[in-house]
């Protein structure tokens, strides 16, 4: 038996690797990002526009894609993922990194945060995927420090891993479980840095958002020298928002673009993760966590009832703080030089959400439904229409 | 002694209240707001396009301008002020109304919140004024309360007022203290519904915003009746931002008007109430107050580190529900009923902040220190070019 | 093969059915509980002294122990289980209780408290099981509600379960993930009413507390009817703890009795479930969670740095407040008629805990460690020497 | 005019002056403190059982003791005063300490709180006085500031005091608003280090505690050199509390102590300030900020509604780290070793509310209203009874 499902195993992993280069392969040579259509944003990227400019971030996904027509809970179609942002790469539980959050609304999940608040640090990955496979993700990640023997049998530790997610329900036969472990080990694996995918990858699969397709987004800015030099990245796993409040570059444009999926209500969600390596400590990362409100609102969220808006920061400076024993010196930015790390992080959160909607392609789902890419062209008019389009460099 | 006390104060009463009248005047009659000058806005505002179309509701300013020139502490120049926001008018402590309150960036104050999250209520006006006023103004709401005789002498209850600020410095003599216990009176008795003054008036006298002059703002939406018809209203004391960073109707506009004054920080503050006559308890209020960033995000602020970002959101629903003694019933809208209320707080944000500037007129304070009003023509040119002035109604 | 894993579940329901049976026979028939000891405790319980004296509550428990000797990950010793506490029976998700939590040290996981605090409801039971078996209990409280059709197939709708844990890995092969869907299954649909056993049971099974046998606690108080008669209740999973510290009625007995476990530091944890039948919102609610501190301080708790010390507290009035459509009519009791619940709240705390560890037994886990019940002679020998010994009625 | 307040005031400090002179002379000589009458506390004090064992921690009170009688609201009864706890002496704005802070309890008012919460720093004194004079003591801290010209005129700074209160109006003329700039400006300029005055003094100068005269207390613990040497001091300013909850030494003494003042509600109010030279960043003062209620509960508080518990915890180290420019290097303790300063924070609180009592003196104030001192003699009998007492070293 144990062989039979190692086999299995084995097969979807490779399927699954396969898909993953695919897209990797499709991101990195083809498809345009927000910028390449001429969309304006305000601030200087760092040269991935991603939050791997940050150094030692790695991101990894595991995309899952199969079957389609009717739902059979338990079967399919499945339109999921999981996706693992590696603060410190590979090393993944032996240097944890100060961080903080902020719920903006809180019909989500984000597990470990209770630590993360306590402790001030995050001490392990942060995961996205669906949100009925939290539970299976949580565990895995434990499963996986246990595999890879950070620990001696016996030893007293235990794991308290951040793992959030959106709902992907109206795509993905959610209530089948499709999640298993083995592809949260994959995607921790398979992590890497450089340029990373957008769009429909990962936890950010079977995502809406504006009423049209979402999914995973990413951005970066790196701050002029005069302003201490430092980068900061966000990802975003977008599947929020109404289309008649689409805002891009400031129009509200989802009003002129011909329809998508029309919603009664926000349900959604967005998790934003955001990273530096300017050295802040966890109640000053918890303020870049608050900002990511003011980088949503210019797209157009007014975070419904339905929305999980859930928001992490943490910072790659201070390597070596978490160690048990003894006085630590950690650097600490003061809270007056932190001012362009606040605009950065609202710059990098409304662009990370266009580029996620840029990136994702029409997907079909569950009884046929179909969300559609938002369409490039028609958005260009729209925004040469109000001259806000610009010559992409 | 005590008579030539009083007759001065008698004096500086009548100056306040023919400032006060005169600037009613001008601001009902001829002042043009937001929305006049072609802005567009979403949503549908109530009669008043203020806090006071939420019913019962009054405001009062005191208005202190007074002297030139050199800073002299003590003496002047003087361009402060006090705000009342009364919720249910002059029943300022009968009857507590249920509120909730979130603070964006914390470097500023607004006292008695330790109770109105505690307790769910506010119990009392919220009253605004400059930075180094907040101790005169909150003791002088529990004197006001003593000398209206509430309670009787030697009755045990205290008073936990709910005054805000944010700084006036720079225009204001603001270590000179010159904010007393009179003008809290003044401000409190004054109040009134009906359409209220914008710009130069009460704690939002010495305001700069984005560069340009700020001041106390106002903007309200009424829901249409199948979203239930409840209405939302919010006042601002807007005092924070970067002209460089001015958002209107989604333009960067603030980069293309001519300069007004200069920041290399953003230190200001900006103070959001906001007020809604729909059932929501003490924890939904507090959802409305996280809602602030999301309008204020759209005006292009990205709270910088010594911006006091602070809200507080109350219900004027759910009159008795403070009395002490018995199971009160109490209504409450479900969580699933109130998204058509938080675009309305995002979108009375939004306005009332452009509100406050276009109303704020051009003001010359401490050593002929000069911020200029936003020029309206300007702005309308600016819109125009990127095809977003509409047409008054 | 799916025969087969059948068979085996079945089996093992058989045995963990008979454990159950076998454990609530003891705890009904013969085993004490502090008060038959002697112990004094302010304040009087209500019939069962249990969490289940507040009506409508159930208890549910899957108890794990079995194999012995060395440790080999995945294969045991397993001295672990899941506690089920269902807020209104069986109807698991059909009408959410109101709730509030509160955390002292978050070295542990209470997931979806994130939409607690945001919705002030609690959709669902409160699960406790061991820090490595959280995510499996989550996904499978969702599985639960798949399974009993409460939606149908495609609706869209999301669960986020509340899971709390403490760490039994010092006895519990807890890397082994020995709990299985089936186990919450069993813990939710075998939970009861009446008198609920206490010790060594559910996820409490594997805990250690000040130095002797920890495990599932519980204690209830009746308020007078002058007081108004209403029910606190409190279920504690107790991990927590040095035996030096420990205070038994006031008494630091701890360094009277002879020797049990030795510990460095206070890792450990403890999860504490408040509910009542009184009407309280939400932010009431938090306000019963934050007075747990005040009950434990008294046993001797100063929440060391590797506890997680997390509390959520409910209320069972309110039936049919959540329901999404139109406004309700809620139940509120003052807060000034809050303090009777405060203070109950503090003594069911104070007793829950000794409860757990006057019904823990002496067990012996992982590599034959042992962890002994506390002393009940000796127990009684020294409350006796410092005249704190009553007769139990 | 001018020159006639200054007498007055002149006088009026004269008397404050010998008026504390006085009370620290019997403090110092004569008047037993807990451990003096041989109530057993746990862990080892610094030097002076008290704050000032931190180095550099100064205390100064105000003292305001005056006319009898009936009640003329503005003439007295006075018992009042305001209490200065100055982080790094008279460098009072020059140096911020990192910070944190929590409430129990929120019916009460710590001024400043959410700039402490943003910024990790406390700028400047911690305060405390009456419920109603909070205001004129906050702005009176920033008039000092101005006074000793710490900034050039028109410089743009601003000043957020912290200043906390418990409520004195049955012994006091709380609506007299007694405390003036010059009360705060004396207990400021007169702190100092060293042995510190507890009781009937400062902020505390009208306290009731448990049915007894409350007041100011303090204690420090001094960490083993093996737990590091650190030091932990509490000022707690105390007026909380029912006799009947009243515990010492963990015996429910309050019963047996002839009968106080009965209190139907725990109305009163316990402000603590936790101060260490532990190298403890903002997230971790909050830490030993939330086990403040963990002493308390030993002492029998159940913390009432009406009740406002707030707390407040900072530490000396990392001088230098505030200054605005510049990445700083800060020491940070890890949180695993944080361990022995939460328990000494919890035996600080416990013993600091008792020396508050043991110090206090019987007071009489408007009509004739008499609180009495704790019984010594009677209490050291009720101990001995429960074989609690000890000989005192």
């Amino acid at each position: 038996m144990l062989a039979h499902r190692t086999i299995q195993a084995a097969k979807l992993l490779a399927i699954i690797v396969s898909m993953i280069a695919l897209a990797s392969l499709v991101s990195a040579q083809s498809k345009p990002r927000a910028r390449d259509l001429g969309i304006p944003f305000d601030g200087t990227p760092g040269p991935l526009n991603a939050i791997t400019d940050v150094q030692g971030i790695e991101v990894g996904y595991t995309t899952l894609i199969s079957g389609s027509g009717a739902l059979k809970v338990g079967e399919g179609p499945v339109r999921t993922g999981v996706t693992a942002v590696l603060p410190r790469g590979k090393n993944l539980f032996g240097d944890p990194v100060m961080a903080g959050w902020y719920s903006l609304n809180g019909n989500g999940e984000m597990s470990g945060t209770t630590w993360v608040e306590e402790s001030g640090f995050l001490e392990g990955p942060v995961m996205i995927t669906n949100t009925h496979s939290v539970g299976v993700v949580r565990d895995a990640v434990i499963q996986w420090r246990v595999q890879h023997g950070a620990d001696a049998p016996g030893a007293v530790w235990w794991g308290l891993p951040v793992v959030a997610e959106t709902y992907d329900g109206e795509l993905n036969d959610i209530n089948g479980f499709h999640v298993k472990p083995e592809h949260v080990f994959h995607a921790i694996d398979s992590a890497a840095g450089g340029a990373i995918a957008e769009g429909n990858v990962g936890g950010g699969t079977g995502m809406i958002c504006h009423g049209f397709k979402g999914g995973t987004g990413s951005a970066s800015r790196k701050l002029d020298a005069n302003d201490s030099g430092y980068t900061v990245g966000v990802l975003a796993q977008c599947n929020y928002g109404k289309q008649e409040q689409l805002r891009i570059a400031g129009i509200p444009v989802g009003r002129e673009l011909s329809p998508g999926i029309e919603r009664k209500k926000d349900q959604g969600s967005i998790i934003v993760v955001v990273a530096t390596d300017a050295p802040l400590l966890p109640h000053q990362l918890k303020r870049l966590a608050r900002r990511v409100p003011l980088g949503l609102g210019r797209d157009g969220s007014y975070s419904g009832n339905g929305s999980g808006d859930i928001f992490i920061a943490f910072s790659t400076a201070n390597s070596g703080a978490w160690e048990p024993k003894g006085v630590k010196q950690v650097a600490m930015l003061p809270n007056d030089e932190m001012e362009p790390l606040f605009l950065a992080t609202v710059q990098c959160v409304e662009e990370a959400v266009i580029n996620a909607m840029i990136a994702a392609e029409t997907m079909t789902g569950i009884n046929d439904f179909t969300v559609r890419a938002i369409p490039h062209k028609q958005l260009q008019e729209v925004l040469q229409k109000y001259n806000r389009l610009v010559t992409p460099k």
